[in-house]
């Protein structure tokens, strides 16, 4: 099995000024295409710094990823710095150049600076691969039979060069392995507890799988991994096995893929032909984000109230003004006229309402940061629960999003 | 300055499937207390990688902060591996069986199972830091004059043992400098003009001053660095050089530090004591969701209407079914109809309408996917805007956000 190595550039890696996404997406393309990510390393745009993770990546792996520094700015140095490292000297890629050219006559509407053209240079000792959706050329160099590829960090250009050039490069090169992950999702217990439970089945795995577990409040995701060179094989292995997990955990299992609690709500509504709609305090429309961030939720979701303040709360889902005063808007007396306004308002199948505490401020001994009440139901039948979080504003809120999506699905499965 | 090295272990790393946001934050806190992070290494759960991983960082830095890989479970394989690495042998550590009792009886409200118990055990050559958010122990390890820190992946523990114990216990240790950041966001203009426009300034800054460029979709952030031991001749230092570069990009300039930009509208509001509202359509509230992550945001915010469905935006925003018929749910008619159903039905100062086309479906050769309108304003005016992004859809509701937010701040500022 060939071995990469990732190598992502830049200052802002190491003071943790962006969150490095490019990695995993890259490491999880790589891993459909039967293509292991060894290492993951990022340094500073620092010459050496850079020069060193080169030569050290390249004893560890056959190929070497890299990322960033490719921008027109005194900041980048990985370009002239592997044009040192593979001996080569500076030219004019007339490809790339052609597309700078197309994308700031065509696509920007603006004249083409001394800048621009600059970085359409590349080092005479690569194969340039062409970057459609930018004007930094991705490069592509081999030296002692080990392959570097430079892509720009801009993740949306790293992402077209990879699906369309990189990974169908390194396909044709490399005799690739079959490699097979299979994922289920569980509620309810925790990753200890759980261990428990399956460490009989987990003793009886064979030697080429490997189970691993992805704790994550109050989800843990199991993950299965095995890798093969007959395809089939690999995968009628993995599934017999997986099956047998399932079956294990059945009690806690909320969905047999690895998806989130939105896209599992989404799918149960879908099937059923229903809708939903959400009335949130604490969460802000966060819940709303989550169901409408998966294509195609227009099908099942009509739309949401975010009701912050009393006045919202009572004009528009008719949340009685003595209700707040008497039980505080994180009541459950409230969420029930919130989500009883709101099926009235929307005339949704379903619907989530939500009010809480998420911090830092508004905590009280009684209702201290992390206290949430959430109802979940339809016309017929409301079922309210209480819960208690104890982390950041940010965690308080996504927390509140997938329990009540949970709960949501809960119901939806008891109730259809 | 002393280096440090930041090893993540986990095979979930390396497949993609989750995104390392611990070593950005922990980055981020090191630098605020003086020190650099020099490289950043992410390794599988796999002895040999961890192992090599260990020697080589250790070559490389003075101190090597390790996460990842301290769970109960037989994938987690950092502590059995730390144990032979440091040449020490498995004892329980009574501090630590004590928290882990008092975790399942007082919060979990669990009984304390056996393998509960085991991750009160510890290399006897390491000093055990006290996890009180968690039952796995943090373990420091020292050997030929290298600190080797191993913590959890869970962040929320990995925080609490870096705030707490870790970071204060090297700034004993070490004589730390004083490193000094200082950002602005820029919107409006490409990496590249803003480079050629501050190119003198550039040229001109001190050898100790270091500017680079954090584009991102229409903003550009523009960062100096400077470090020095004197902490009020380098803030003073930066500071001069600070005011000269927002001088040179005034006509861009969003904020003068590295802040979001639904705080930047936020703190507008507040200032001016105005509240605000949304209209969301393609957005699904994902606007409403920004800025109600801004703590305190209530003073401010009031409410949100998230109206996917013509039939939404029909009863909760009163939109006429005839416009919408006629011009298309993305249409400027549309959201100005949108935004003044909200001004009347929330009463705020001020109002954010959005409709559009996120994909991956729901693309015409009219209104392509990406064609977003968008309408700003108060009851005395409205300004709308038609933008056209050509990203993938979780990229267009960031984009359609970030814009129709910077486009209420414009407003806000020019008519306030």
């Amino acid at each position: 099995m060939i071995k990469v190595s990732i190598i992502t550039i830049g200052d802002e890696l190491l003071i943790g000024q962006v969150i490095d996404t490019n990695s995993a997406w890259m490491a999880q393309e790589l891993n459909k295409a039967g293509i292991k990510v060894n290492r993951r390393v990022a340094v500073g745009d620092d010459w050496n710094e850079i020069w060193k993770a080169l030569d050290d990546e390249s004893e560890k792996a056959e190929v070497i990823l890299i990322t960033g520094g490719l921008g027109p700015t005194a900041d980048d140095i990985t370009k002239p710095l592997l044009c040192e490292y593979f001996n080569g000297k500076m030219i004019v890629s007339q490809e790339a150049l052609d597309n700078v050219i197309h994308i700031f006559e065509n696509i920007h509407k603006r004249p083409v600076t001394e800048r621009n053209r600059k970085q359409a240079e590349v080092p005479d000792t690569c194969k340039v691969i062409l970057n459609k959706r930018g004007t930094a050329p991705c490069m592509w160099f081999e030296k002692d039979k080990k392959i570097f590829v430079s892509m720009p960090g801009v993740p949306h250009e790293m992402k077209g060069l990879m699906e369309e050039s990189i990974i169908p490069e390194l396909s044709k090169i490399f005799t690739l392995p079959f490699i097979c992950h299979r994922t289920l999702v569980t509620y309810g217990i925790g990753e200890s507890n759980l261990a428990d439970k399956i460490q009989g089945f987990e003793a009886a795995l064979p030697s080429n799988i490997k189970l691993a577990y992805l704790p994550n409040y109050g989800i843990v995701r199991l993950r299965l991994t095995s890798s093969g060179n007959d395809k089939v094989k690999t995968e009628t292995e993995i599934e017999n096995h997986f099956q047998q997990l399932q079956e294990e955990v059945k009690d806690f299992l909320v969905t047999n893929e690895d998806a989130p609690m939105e896209l599992v709500v989404g799918r149960l509504l879908m099937e059923t032909n229903k809708t939903i709609s959400t009335a949130e305090s604490c969460t802000g429309g966060y819940i709303s984000h989550l169901l409408t961030a998966i294509p195609g939720s227009s099908a099942y979701f009509d739309g949401s109230m975010v009701t912050y303040s009393y006045q919202a709360k009572e004009n528009l889902l008719g949340v009685r003004n003595e209700t707040l005063i008497n039980y505080g808007a994180v009541s459950e007396e409230v969420v029930r006229e919130m989500i009883n306004g709101l099926l009235i308002k929307m005339n949704t199948d379903y619907a989530i309402a939500v009010s809480g505490i998420m911090g830092p401020g508004g905590g009280t001994p009684e209702k201290p940061i992390g206290t949430v009440w959430v109802a979940v139901g339809s016309k017929e039948k409301i079922v309210t629960k209480l819960f208690h979080f104890r982390f950041d504003r940010q965690k308080n809120i996504q927390l509140t999003a997938i329990n009540a999506l949970n709960l949501m699905r809960e119901f939806i499965i008891q109730n259809k």
